[in-house]
């Protein structure tokens, strides 16, 4: 494989030294983007884009055209795993994802179909070879999943949801047959991670979107017990290079000592919580994530800017930070606000990386 | 007015000695009951039953008569206020509140009618006095209003929000259009709140439903600030007793500390915060209440039990604690289950205020 140009994100991840603090954003292949829709368009359907290699590719490296962003991640569905376990996928436009199979049952479970990532999500791992290859060394290739609950919360539920009540109603009441769940899940997801390192992708981040609707002790022992049977799981390094983790928890702001002991290299964090509180709370256990409140990138463009230089001087002096959004970006944010964002991370963080 | 037969609630809050942990749930005049679904047809629409004094207090005493609750919650909508300024409240089915106009510009906060909370929510007003003949003494009557930022975002946005795109675009874009709004809508609530306490009110809540899409710095700047400034406002004793003022922000775990110094005598807390860890933070300055997953509720009864024991034992021994769910009760809850929740706390929690 060439070598890798800007290796900025993968060493703040590290907590080695950078020259400025590195930038990417959740979602940046996305709706906001004219040229995503088009090739949406041409694609067909969300889940077709998803599974072809090449418009998966094209779609990853478009928000990189537009902006030097430090890292490329994977153009994907955090559904994947639960689609090959044979739940059938599919969206219905404007509506979010949903599952033609449900699991509510011993029976329900034992109907899943054994996968081996490499074979049966084959077409994800072909996706992140081209990837790999187009992107020739320009930054490093994120690759993901969904965690172990909010896979579950999706395969219970059948689809989104918005009190969780069904898988809620599970996990209290047979925690059982929710710990089965969540086990096979969990070994599921690490085969998946890793056959994606194993395919080129340079870090891997776990996006664990509904573990903020469980309670404190729910979030341990069904959320932040099967991230970290899954981080122990992957391989540390690829090619002679770590590969960081990063564990990203919406609305986990309050578990932060928790999540910072699951074995992760990196914890992402959303705009609710503040980032300097975070740091002096973690130390230098882990490298932080984030958090710029996504609907700001509905204000000004020198509002932004005020914004990024806040989130900058409360993290402070050294590396161990990646800048992002706390959550992805939304449909309907201007272009070139993104613009504004990026080169205020690009232009106010070099003063924070000067040796002392 | 008739004496006070059970002031377990009110001692509660005000951190003086009980027999047992008061119980009320947030939203318990509600869908789960089938009394309420008839009463709320009988009424037509759902603003209707708010409007009418002797069905409101129909529905508000329904919970009573089949649970030992230790307090009445005046039964209405948090929407009131942002209607009687002019904006058109209404309900499409299934959809939650709409507005018929929005407010985004300082033309159209111009032309929000100034109210008297007396005359203008005069039938909120006729609803109190109404439960408060009714209850006879059984157990006081919370009042409520909804937080001046929770307000505004219906009020900017005309409606629900996933995201609460545009009001947050106007808070970071145009902050003093913001803070006119807030500030309008402040008075607007301490007036409202005040007219309930010298109805019969002999508690009121602040429900902060919003207050946690806030960034930390936000969530003060637009959220706490104003509710301090309503709970300023507030007359601190009617009928010679003390009118505890309860702020509950959903998704305000992280600012505990802060929200414990906005001069409310208790903090309502969500589920996601560990009930042990909120006391040892904000000691003995105010009350707390909560915090029992509402998912919790579709669990079994014995299950129910074990969940109020945790938390029961997680706060401790000792008064200052309202027991209470971490939101509003969900549609769909097994009315029998609530029995379960309550009788649980009324059996399990007479160990922990025993003298020392």
């Amino acid at each position: 494989m060439s070598e890798l140009k800007n290796d900025r994100f993968l060493r703040a991840l590290l907590r080695q030294p950078v020259d400025r603090t590195p930038i990417w954003m959740m979602r940046q292949a996305g709706r906001y983007l004219p040229e995503y829709r088009a090739t949406r368009q041409q694609a067909g359907s969300f889940l077709d884009l998803c599974m072809n290699a090449e418009l998966a590719c094209e779609v990853t490296l478009q928000p990189l055209r537009r902006y030097p962003m430090d890292a490329a991640i994977l153009f994907s569905d955090i559904l994947t795993v639960p689609d090959a376990l044979g739940l059938g996928l599919y969206f219905e436009e404007g509506e979010g994802p949903r599952f033609r199979k449900t699991v509510r049952s011993e029976a329900d479970l034992a109907q899943l179909k054994p996968i081996v990532a490499e074979d049966d999500l084959g077409y994800v791992m072909a996706a992140v070879r081209t990837i790999r290859r187009e992107l020739n060394g320009a930054v490093p290739l994120i690759g993901f999943s969904g965690s172990p609950w909010t896979l579950a919360t999706y395969m219970v539920e059948g689809g989104s949801s918005r009190d969780f009540a069904r898988v809620k109603a599970m996990a209290y009441d047979q925690p059982a047959l929710m710990h089965r769940l969540l086990a096979l899940l969990a070994d599921a997801v690490a085969d998946y991670l890793s056959a994606q390192i194993r395919a080129g992708a340079q870090a891997v981040q776990i996006f664990d979107t509904w573990g903020g609707s469980l309670s404190a002790a729910g979030y341990r022992e069904f959320s932040l017990a099967y991230m970290q049977r899954v981080v122990a799981r992957l391989p540390e390094e690829a090619d002679g290079r770590r590969v960081p983790v990063i564990v990203f928890t919406k609305g986990g702001g309050q578990w932060l000592d928790a999540i910072a002991g699951c074995g992760a290299q990196a914890v992402g964090i959303d705009w609710t919580t503040d980032i300097g509180s975070a740091r002096r709370q973690i130390g230098d256990r882990v490298a932080l994530q984030g958090n710029m409140d996504p609907s700001m990138l509905f204000a000004s463009p020198a509002r932004i800017r005020e914004e990024v230089a806040a989130i900058l001087a409360a993290y402070g002096h050294g590396t161990g930070h990646v800048f992002n959004l706390g959550h992805g970006i939304t449909p309907g944010v201007n272009p070139d606000h993104v613009t504004a964002f990026v080169e205020a991370v690009q232009e106010l963080s070099p003063q924070y990386h000067q040796a002392d």
